[in-house]
Order: C-alpha cells, then sequence, then structure tokens
C-alpha cells in the first residue's frame, strides 16, 4: 500500500487543505485566532468550529501571559490532562490536572449527590497557582466555576467548550456574558479533544514564536 | 444558578433526547448497533455519525468475546487509552495500552523516518494477547495493521476511526474491503473520543447486562 508516512508532511497538508477549504473564512478571524481554528477544524475534521467557536478580545493574549507566568491549568476531564503537550508545556513550567478520579472528591461528590465535576471545580478554583481552566465535557463545571467569578474570581484564561444535550449549550451562554477571557463553542459540540486543540492553537503558537522548534 | 446536577439524571436525559432527534434513523440500526450509534452522538453532539458509521455483520459479536476471553486492547493514542472505564474493564481483565510514547518506539521511529504510529502498531501486532484495535488518530497505524491482515493476520476487532486530511478516508475506506470484524466511521471524521465512545458502546452494554450496575 501507498500513503504518506512521513509525520510532519501529514501535519503540514493538513493544514493546507483545512486553509483552502476554509476559503473567505478565514478573513473573520486574526492570524492567532485563526491558529485556534485551524486546529479544531484538524483535530474534529469538522469545519462547523468556524462558525460556533468565538473567541474574547482579551482572550488569546491573557492565557499567553497565564502560561509565561507558569500556571497551573485545571482541566475538568484526565483525557484532557493526558492529550496536552507535557513537554511543549513544560517550556514555561505549566502543568495541568484532574480531580474528579482523586479519592476526597469521589467520597464528597457521593455524600453530597452532586457530580464529581462540581466539587472537583470547587478545590480547583481554591488552588492559587491555577490561572487557565480547561472544560471540555461537564457543564456543571463550567457553571460552578461561573458561581464563582459571580462573586469576585477573576481567571485567566476559560475554555468552555462542554460536549452535549443537558446544559452544555446553556452553561456557554451564560459564559459568553461574563466580563473574563474566554473561548467557546456555542451550541451542543465540543469535547475533550475540542478543548486540547484551542489550548494547543495558543500553546504551539508560543513554542514556534520563541524558536524552540529547532532543538 | 439553576441546572441538572445529579449524574444519572443528566446522561439519562441526554440520551432520551438523542432518540427523540435520531427518529426515523433508529429503523436502520440493530438493538446493539444503537448503543453504539448514541454513544458516538452523546460523545461528538454530531448526528452525522449516524450517517457515516458502519458496522460489519460480525464486529460486535466478536469484541464481545474477544472482551469476555480478557484480550488486551492496543489504542494508537494515550487519549483512548486514558478514556477507557479500567474499572469496567477489569470485570473481564482486560487491559488497554498504547506504544506511540514508548522509549523504543520512539527512537525506532526517528531512525527509520517513520511515524510512531507505525512502529508502535508493528509491535503491538506481535503480541499474542492483543486482539483488540482501537484507532482514533493514526492512518499509518491503521494502513499497517491492514498490511499485516493481509498477510493472514487476524483481529478480533477493529475500531478505525481515524480523523483527519491525510490518509484518514482512504484507510476507512481500505479496512471495509477486508473481510475481518471492523467498525468505521466513513469519510474524515473521528478521533480519540470517538474511538472511546465506540468501545464503550460494546462494553457498557456487557456490563449492563451482567447487572454489575447493581454493586
Amino acid at each position: 500500500m501507498s500513503y504518506v508516512k512521513k509525520p510532519m508532511a501529514i501535519e503540514n497538508k493538513s493544514f493546507e487543505i483545512i486553509t483552502e477549504e476554509l476559503g473567505e473564512k478565514v478573513k473573520k478571524f486574526t492570524e492567532d485566532e485563526l491558529k485556534i481554528v485551524k486546529r479544531l477544524i484538524h483535530t474534529t475534521a469538522d469545519f462547523e468550529y468556524a462558525d460556533i467557536v468565538e473567541i474574547s478580545e482579551d482572550a488569546i493574549e491573557s492565557g499567553k501571559k497565564a502560561i509565561e507566568e507558569g500556571s497551573r491549568i485545571y482541566c475538568d476531564t484526565n483525557m484532557i490532562v493526558n492529550g496536552l503537550s507535557k513537554k511543549t508545556m513544560e517550556k514555561w513550567g505549566v502543568g495541568a490536572y484532574c480531580l474528579v478520579s482523586d479519592d476526597e472528591v469521589v467520597i464528597e461528590a457521593k455524600e453530597r449527590g452532586l457530580t464529581r465535576s462540581i466539587v472537583g471545580m470547587e478545590k480547583a478554583i481554591k488552588d492559587e497557582k491555577t490561572k487557565i481552566f480547561l472544560i471540555g465535557n461537564a457543564p456543571t463545571a463550567l457553571f460552578t466555576l461561573m458561581e464563582a467569578v459571580e462573586k469576585g474570581y477573576r481567571p485567566d484564561l476559560v475554555v468552555g467548550v462542554p460536549v452535549g444535550f443537558v446544559g452544555a449549550e446553556d452553561s456557554k451562554e451564560r459564559l459568553r456574558e461574563l466580563n473574563i477571557p474566554y473561548i467557546v463553542t456555542r451550541g451542543r459540540k465540543g469535547g475533550s479533544t475540542v478543548a486540547v486543540a484551542t489550548f494547543h492553537g495558543i500553546l504551539y503558537d508560543m513554542y514556534d514564536r520563541k524558536g524552540f522548534l529547532g532543538e
């Protein structure tokens, strides 16, 4: 069988195809935004993401600043933690974590009859070094975070891309009304791979600009 | 804020909505197939999966048999391994693994100028206990597996759902021509979460039937 076997050739060709098929839509986005949009499509093969992604004006800059400061990143699934490029994050001393499988969280969630996502988020908000939140699964995690924001909490970046049929869309519409740096995918679509792709759209751009790639 | 906070209530309501919106399309599938289809939509919020998923006649039965025999599962990404329900798989002594970040694989891939996915798959095929393959990312992993099949190798189940723009579609069309148990998502769409959802569509059904849920 004949097929492309070189990893960089595959990635470059993919982004060429995405750019071509996006056509005029590329004009809707700034150069930095476009890096996120293309990575979303690369991860899902779903061009609808170009229509439903919304990036608040300060989101990319605020996210970059938090990375430079070595923020911890709270993720609402272990899949997101696993999908993030540790090697790239380490350049800035950035680490990611998730608490939904944490023993204390599991017990507390059962006792209170709540999702582990709610209880995990409550704990993450109390961690001072955690400034970036990647939410790809649980609207309840995002609602919990937003309740804290309404009481004065200020995260540096919220990637709010929970997928689903109960609460996901509502949670994202609510996030759009808050005056904090956010990236959302409007409607039902999103997920763990979408959360990873969104964050990598910012992180890899920083990495490229630093010239790390020649290492 | 008011929102649904009970985990089982959220899941049940989601599946009700999916069933309703699928409408007449549910008739295209058997009861077992429908469990996979609904889980795919639950994970992506993308109803197109009902049109692009294709399940070979023997795939679900063969997959169940391999689970009952405690097969090892090779996954082409660590995200898939991470997303699988270990607790459920343990009931049958089933374990999952991925080799793309394995030190030996990384070195060998670099030396041969190939993707780590190819080299990882070559090693997995040599493992006698590995009978199930979940491929959500790399067409090159799927092509490597199919080359082995053409030489007489017989896996019990291949979930071939690589996402992407270079090779993904071709690799899945090729899989459909092989006389082995497979599940594919035709076209470009797929991914790690899609691979997990497909397998869970089989696994969770076995779990429910065993009556483990009352534990």
